[in-house]
């Protein structure tokens, strides 16, 4: 089983419109709302990739019903504890024509300490039964910054790998327990480690703690560094489409290829076709089998030695 | 007693940013949220005023709750019928720097006949003690175009005025029942009758039915079309501030108006008075009565006769 932690779980709400238009008043004619928080859009990669996977985190108030409601009619088991302050909504305005999208994050709740020792002793629970937990998104106010590192020491002691997908100073702040692999993009990597190259980047990070390092490098695809070796994967051909959700795509695959314990080349392999297969769907995420099928033959992928870190 | 009618309530929600950035993402510090739908905001500035108001119409779902939960928190009496449907929300952007708003609307509830029907006993009971009952605001989808004809009809056999304050085709409609007073804008004035020149639009609304129309123009003030007579009222100077709520606060002093008997030029220096101190106020349509005491020496009334009627 994979075990994925929501801590600022979302309500997604969608609204399309033809066009944005600054400092007017927009009719909407259709709302579509749907729970999300990185790790729980993760969850949904991985159910649609046949994985039995379990969705834990944080939620509360009218927000935090409505997203309950939704994980239960998409067939998720999830166990979230409820806390007293109001889960956020994320508003995203897509505009037709374009197909661009503008998007509203509101802050989230702020949690109690006594909230989060109640997830602690319920995560503690939860990862005895798995193999691989993934801990996604942003730390609610109230919530301490090396939250992460607490749940690496918990999972360890249950034998269960760690994989991260944060930022800022929640991402620091995990190295200090050594997740298994951490998923920034570009914009984070840069931003935790102020150098420029990301090779160099990732290499920096693993020698603060982190035991591998996946980067996320759009359309230039991954990176990675890890104890075996370092290795560039890229769609041989560029891709047109919604990039929303191939980061997510991409952390599922990730999971999945842990979980399974594939070697680090196919690991990857399935990783960049996972984000591909997101990227060409028609909704934001969902990806189904047959695209990744079509992908995956056309990942190209290169090892790299010392002399690309400067790469 | 007043008896205000919401029958599309909406949960107001405001974000504020430093500027909106088409096609990016918003990281938004502080969420406000407030019940709102033309009726209720007429609501809270007739209590404002320290009048006896009831706030009646639909509201249902999570958005229902909230929006319930906030208008007895603000210690407004109301009799709200419970719907199965969502009601609607409003997602006000707010850029701080340039003070400008860009507005989404969500569609509102589908009302069932049955509620519909539910509605119109539960508002022939209220209107029984109302003075005055003001009908503001869209229809949800579901409820019939001339369900303002409806209680136009009902409130006259209690013996209450009706002041209308929609547009487009529910305007239109109420127009049957013949309302005591219509507040169309500029933009509705026009868009019901055809007609450019705004005395003359309003003219032939009376000929359609209304028994008075008064029209707000904005900064040119209202113009008021009535059996004995007919004014424009307007600031004598020039105003700077937040136009939202001035319409509300507008209607609110008409309303407040009919309830005591005041007599037309009276009652437009109220309207005009009232307009102008929620156009000042520091938050969208909070008026107090300091600055309404300060505006009413401020109003130039004008009595217009048949030669104006090109103006």
């Amino acid at each position: 089983m994979i075990l994925t932690v929501t801590l600022n779980a979302a309500l997604d709400v969608t609204y399309e419109v033809d066009a944005l238009i600054p400092y007017s008043s927009h009719r909407i004619q259709q709302v579509y709302v749907r729970a999300g928080g990185k790790g729980i859009n993760v969850a949904r990669v991985l159910a649609t990739l046949g994985e039995q996977v379990v969705v834990t985190g944080l939620c509360g108030g009218s927000n935090g019903a409505a997203l309950c409601d939704d994980l239960k009619a998409a067939e998720l088991n999830c166990s979230l504890v409820s806390i007293e302050g109001e889960s956020r909504r994320t508003v995203t305005v897509v505009a037709t024509v374009r197909g661009d999208a503008t998007v509203f994050n509101e802050p989230g709740p702020l949690v109690t300490a006594a909230e989060w020792d109640h997830f602690v002793q319920r995560f503690d629970s939860l990862v005895s039964q798995a193999q691989v937990t993934v801990c996604a998104g942003s730390l609610p106010r109230g919530i301490p910054v090396d939250a992460y590192s607490t749940l690496i020491r918990i999972a360890r002691r249950h034998g269960s790998l760690v994989l991260i997908d944060t930022d800022g100073p929640a991402l620091l702040a995990s190295l200090k327990a050594g997740p298994d692999l951490l998923k920034p993009n570009a914009a984070e990597l840069r931003h935790a480690t102020g150098i420029e190259v990301p090779l160099k980047a990732a290499d920096s990070l693993r020698g603060r703690g982190a035991h591998a390092v996946v980067a996320s490098l759009g359309a230039d695809g991954l990176i990675a560094s890890t104890p075996v070796g370092r290795w560039r994967a890229q769609l041989a051909q560029r891709l047109d489409g919604n990039p929303t959700g191939a980061g997510d795509a991409c952390v599922a695959a990730l999971a999945f290829g842990l979980a399974h314990k594939l070697p680090w080349p196919q690991l990857l392999r399935e990783a960049v076709a996972c984000s591909a297969a997101a990227v060409a769907a028609p909704v934001a995420g969902d990806i189904d089998a047959s695209a990744l099928k079509a992908f995956r033959p056309l990942v190209h992928l290169e090892e790299l030695d010392a002399t690309d870190s400067d790469r």
